[in-house]
């Protein structure tokens, strides 16, 4: 580095102090973010305040409308959405003056749907504040996160500081459904010597990333009139079956899981069951139920190898019980499939990041295995970028009613996130 | 009876010898009715060609829109339709000279929704004829019947024969969601001294009839990611604990059952479960599961009595289950509710049905309990009036895929209904 230490202090401090003084600045911008809903297929007004923030912050601004057939026919294309129009992807880089390591900052606007509004304290897409936390769908899985991102750039910008490596900040699309934002920006030459992605971590250090993808299993049954039930075979409780045969998987896959990252997680690569459907009269027997779900995949394994072992599950249960043996189930592998990645903890990005970490935190950071995919996953295997999952939000309210984030771990996360882009990037006296 | 012994035998051979003849109408008339799609809300169009078809037997018709305080604030409605506009009642009376015993003879128009389309063979609505059987959604629950009612009744107005007491024809709306239909029909003042009802028994006699009702059961979960899956609690996995209790509540109920009339059948009183919904993102765990269902009523139980073994056995679970104990089960009774009926074998409508089915079949008819509830209970328990259930129909077929009725049996039904009619209501010479 051309940065004497002294100097590099002096940037720290300087970057650490705006921080601290322009909190209010990230808690308006996340309650901004929070009261557009950007659940699927809405995610554009929410990224009209990311591509105003950026712009301001004089940010070279790439919004672009994803598709087309390199995309949608690349083998890591997995989508069933039939249109992104007028829902873009934004990308918006700082230019550093040459010579420094670039880094990715990569965070999704789309959200999941709220569940049922009555677990709800309050309007998911109010924002509210209380007890120092930020309430509503979208907190913690990830507006925070990017919120984090955001401030840590601004901190940069606002201080003078000029790095030396390029910022990419990429405000993306769909990951929730599969990753083709992140997929669309790695094709349209997004790459980097690096990337962070400030998914909910709980403010840990996620090396290795849980793969996933979405499974779809059409069960049969034979339809009866109800008070006549025994003439009929009932679809849901065949997808019984079904289901406690998959939590026996389940059982089985995480067995084989020896990984020290994992010694924490109850279930490192869970099945989870998300979706049954069946029935459309009381008092009718049901003849079909669609179960939906996600399978995890392990960090070192492949998704055609979990695939496999779930399709060898359902073909042993098609052979044994005598109904599915004349009415097998069926299988799919639709919408979302996120890639398993995986970096050694000795690597570079790693370093730096833990140092950052230590330096605010005063401590070293904990480091395990993610619970989910991320497009971390699209980012390592199809971009090349070695890829570190670090953020403010808390797991396990992802996805869950009063979903919310710590703001003083959103503010502590973006000095952390300030330190390692200029301790990456490198900086100019 | 004022005509004598061989003059009502000469009658009854005339009446015979015209539906032998005149079968092809029959046929045609049903494959008519079931062309017309009529499930719930849709019964105008089928209601159009049994209004036609009384109009030219001369019938006196009564053509009504349902509705009224009277009707929905009655302790027997039971119904979740916002409107009736447009799909009217049908009563059709064939008025007789006088000093005869009257008989209402009821059908319903609406039918259940076809399930499946992958499960038919052919178009659900195309009323294709193949080996003697015709097929369709409703042809067995009870166009069929209807027709063979119908198919009676021209035949005595054919060949002249004159009843001494009413012919009361009814095609109603709403059976198949609790019996509105046959409700209002009821309140509007048609009572008789007997009432026949052809739904599908396969040629049986049913003076008993199972009672039954909707429920709902609204199961709590916790929502999370589904990565970390174990944060959450899954309402598919808790409403899986519901279905197995309300299986074994079901065996429970069963194991009471002695009536001789319930001897042959499996499950006399089932319990079932018709229809779940969970989820609505296959990567969130999901935080509620609906189950709806049926539950059966036994002819001397009271729908009240039934209820309350439902209720306390959700209770019972609600006090059992350490996540039920904070996030209890809830239990609606929705939509459709029918009534149990009953009457002694050996009611006089009972004996004209048996004596009219062995001079067409040449022997003495089974008799059974209905394994599900019909119109019955409301004719009997609010209308005043005896009720036989008979009918030409497949009661394994009834709701199901591939819905059909063996044209023989509805021909076959017709001429023991034309002959139980003139001996209820009494001819003149």
């Amino acid at each position: 580095m051309s940065k004497g230490v002294d100097c590099l202090m002096k940037d720290e401090g300087r970057i650490r102090n705006w921080l601290k003084e322009n909190r209010a600045r990230g808690a308006r911008l996340l309650q901004l973010l929070v009261r557009e809903n950007s659940t699927r297929g809405n995610e554009s007004s929410a990224q009209a305040i990311l591509i105003e923030k950026c712009r301001q912050l004089g940010l070279t601004l790439d919004i672009w409308e994803i598709g087309g057939d390199e995309l949608t026919k690349h083998p890591a294309y997995c989508c069933d959405r039939s249109s992104f129009a007028g829902n873009p992807n934004l990308v918006a880089v700082l230019k550093g003056t040459g010579g420094g390591r670039s880094l990715i900052l990569n965070g999704h606007i789309d959200v999941v749907p709220v569940g049922d509004l009555n677990n709800w304290d309050r309007d998911p897409f109010s924002g509210w504040i209380e007890s120092g936390k930020l309430y509503g769908r979208g907190t913690t899985d990830m507006k925070g996160g990017t919120v984090a991102l955001l401030m840590a750039l601004e901190s940069i910008v606002a201080t003078g500081v000029k790095l030396k490596g390029d910022v990419i900040f990429q405000s993306v699309i769909e990951e929730e459904s599969g990753g083709a934002g992140t997929l669309a920006a790695v094709l349209r030459g997004y790459q980097a010597d690096g990337a962070l992605i400030p998914e909910p971590t709980n403010m840990k250090l996620f090396p290795k990333q849980q793969g996933s993808m979405w499974f779809r299993i059409t069960v049969s049954g034979k339809a009866a009139h109800g008070g006549t039930r025994y003439e009929g075979v009932n679809a849901i409780e065949k997808a019984q079956r079904v289901i406690e045969r998959l939590l026996q998987l389940e059982k089985d896959r995480n067995a084989n899981i020896n990984d020290p990252l994992y010694e924490n997680i109850s279930i490192p690569i869970p099945i989870n069951i998300g979706k049954i459907q069946s029935g459309d009269w009381p008092s009718s027997v049901p003849d079909k139920a669609i179960i939906e779900g996600r399978m995890g995949v392990a960090p070192d394994e492949t998704i055609a190898a979990a695939q496999q072992e779930m399709e060898n599950c359902l073909q042993e249960l098609n052979e044994q019980d005598e109904w599915f043996v004349l009415h097998p189930l069926t299988l799919e592998w639709f919408g979302g499939r996120w890639q398993p990645g995986k970096l050694e903890t000795s690597h570079p990005l790693m370093q730096e990041l833990s140092k950052g970490f230590k330096q605010v935190m005063g401590k070293a950071p904990m480091i395990e295995a993610s619970p989910w995919g991320t497009d971390g996953g699209i980012l390592s295997s199809v971009g090349n970028t070695p890829v570190v999952v670090f953020g403010p939000g808390i797991t396990e309210v992802a996805h869950d009613a009063n979903e919310h984030i710590i703001l003083e771990d959103m503010f502590t996360a973006s000095e952390i996130i300030a330190l390692t882009i200029i301790a990456w990037c490198g900086c100019e006296d």
